[in-house]
């Protein structure tokens, strides 16, 4: 059994050699002896990062005070950031915005997008799929007199049909890490006349995306793109639709002159009527940083490096060999975390973070990895997976120190 | 002239040796040489947030990871944070929230209210009140097939009729610092069986706040509360309607159980159902700071002092004496702000900002000035009608440096 450790490690370590990306672990706060297996749920620090927020909360807020919103360009930087994310995504820089959470986007959204198709009174979305996006649809679809349909994920193309407005796909799921064919996906939505919106959350930074001929999108900025705890999150409109967009939460940073204090609202041209209101600067600055790194590092190669770390980790969990290890993740088409269910995946989790590899667990029997490129090396991932064998082989999931719960993961 | 300048100099000298609040003012960046009469815009710096900025971004971010949302207390901040703001507005502790911006509450707010009040359609607003509210409710009603009706302050509480669900009041002006009377306005509401809304923005911090029987209120956190720019905001919801509340943002945050990761969507007991998306825990931290002063320094202290700041600052006013000057503020109830009319407000304000006075112009003739009590001095105050005496002595309006346009205040 050594034998194969040592042969995955000899391979990990030529592959970090060859590591494009290798230079950006120091740009990162990595804690030291850590492995890190959950930037997929909340992104490392940038160095730069906590620069940048002492610049901001101590030069901008503190000494330059309400001028700062011009001086310092607070007002421009939800635009700022969403063309910073635009390519990672495959959009033009007008075609994004960073603001408010994915919940919030999601309304304004789903919303739109039921007015933008007045006699078509259903939105499909996948069963089991990340829950806010279900909760936030059917509460929309409601408000709009319109029904949510929640369909496995086989059937869910095949339901298309002229009364459907609306199909939400998660791209990335946030359990499996199984992804859609967005372009073929899209072209089912567009052929029934339906529009089509990505949640990006689980792809961006981790997955090369291409918004294509997609209608709508929302990500969020705490998972790949470094963003910090509860960063704000994006949104995409298509550019063809942004001069009808309609979306309902109608705040003075959305109107076309803010300052003017008008009684009547009119919507700012392009995505700046995405808005609501005042941005969180501090928690921007963060996310700005976040985003600028990455796209420094590329999507395409950010992309590779994820996929080539997550497969190796699945030939680790190949080389555990513990017949309770069940791979929820498919082999192929894959974002940037891997997932297998087991009997014990909650104290198996926490027995890993106490030997030193953080993963999460996800209700009820999920134990999830995620492989954020920009500060793992592979030799991290052959070792994450060398101390599940020992977690394995001592099933420490017995012992009663894991077995406690804890609220968050 | 100069005799009713030292005049007023000494009474303010004598004012800060008394005053309680004084020692308020080494705890917060005061840029040196400024007179910041723009705290009701953006607060001062706590330096406290500083410090504070740096620990959650460095330890807690940085090397506690995601073991933060429990070991860091981050999923408890919106609670945590209500609770110190509660006192400010003679809530409970447990009828306040911190969360989304002043918009996105409002959505939540005046949606829930329609559902409550299901036979009535009308939602009153007072006509030329701060813009995001009405055009935010506006949505709202329509959403729920209601109708917005704006009227004139006067004409407000004689609309109340059978036909209203909800009305929407500012407590402080955003222009004139104008305060209802909260009790009366309450009753006004429940006598025509209808609910009522307060947006605390311009209140909370800068005069005394008691919401009594009201049943919604809403109030950002950037301004007298120091939180930061676009810092988030928070909402109130009276115990009695906590139950029964159905908030169209139902993000998973807002779920009995988030982790728990359901298909169907079941609102947390008590306020936790006003959540909608994961909270941008780097702009909560500096919010939680900046209340945590103010909550210290105590509601009826702080009202009291700004109070006397702007009374003080009406008799510079008064001193100034140029006929051009039309007080818009009134000299009885008043929030924490003072604003007047004046045809080259646009540039005096620029001439004041020159001098060292920051206030702000507030379209389409107003120029206000705000009197944050936890860092400005009685001398302060004075000095600055002094400098405002001078630019209109020198008709400094008329410099072209000062008429150029800039496109945020």
């Amino acid at each position: 059994m050594a034998d194969i450790w040592q042969q995955l490690q000899a391979e990990a370590e030529a592959r970090d050699r060859e590591d494009p990306l290798a230079g950006f672990r120091d740009r990162l706060l990595v804690p030291e002896g850590l492995i890190y297996l959950d930037g997929n749920s909340l992104g490392l620090l940038p160095r730069a990062t906590a620069e940048r927020m002492r610049h901001v909360v101590e030069r901008e807020w503190g000494e330059g005070l309400i001028g700062s919103w011009n001086e310092a360009g607070w007002i421009e930087a939800p635009a700022r950031i969403g063309a910073l994310i635009a390519p990672l995504v495959g959009a033009a820089a007008d075609e994004v915005i960073a603001c408010d959470s994915v919940s919030v986007n999601l309304m304004k959204l789903v919303v739109a997008a039921l007015r933008l198709r007045p006699g078509r009174r259903l939105v499909l979305v996948e069963e089991g799929d990340f829950p806010t996006d279900s909760y936030v649809a059917e509460s929309a679809a409601r408000l709009m007199g319109a029904t949510l349909r929640a369909l496995p994920r086989a059937d869910l193309l095949a339901a298309l049909s002229d009364e459907v407005a609306l199909i939400l796909l998660c791209q990335g799921h946030y359990r499996t890490a199984a992804l859609w064919d967005m372009a073929a996906a899209t072209a089912a939505a567009h052929a029934a006349g339906a529009l089509i919106l990505f949640d990006l959350s689980h792809a961006t930074g981790a997955v090369e995306v291409a918004l294509g001929d997609a209608d709508f999108a929302v990500g969020c900025g705490y998972k790949y793109l470094h963003g910090g705890p509860g960063a704000p999150a994006y949104a995409f409109v298509a550019r063809r639709h942004q001069a009808a967009l309609d979306q309902p939460l109608s705040g003075w940073m959305g109107h076309a002159r803010p300052f003017a204090f008008e009684a009547r609202y009119e919507p700012a041209a392009g995505m700046g009527r995405m808005l609501a209101g005042t941005p969180p600067i501090l928690a921007m600055a963060a996310l700005e940083e976040g985003v600028r790194l990455v796209a420094e590092a590329g999507a395409p190669r950010c992309a590779r490096k994820a996929r080539a770390l997550s497969d190796l980790f699945i030939r680790c969990l190949d080389a555990v060999a513990d017949p309770d290890i069940r791979l929820l993740s498919p082999r192929d088409r894959r974002g940037g975390h891997v997932t297998f269910a087991h009997p014990h995946a909650f104290p198996l989790v926490r027995a890993m973070a106490a030997a030193g590899v953080v993963g999460d667990f996800r209700s009820p029997d999920g134990a999830r990895f995620g492989f954020a490129p920009l500060s793992l090396s592979f030799a991290e991932v052959v070792e994450a997976g060398r101390r599940l064998w020992r977690v394995v082989g001592e099933r420490r999931w017995d012992r009663p120190e894991y077995r406690e719960p804890r609220r968050v993961t």
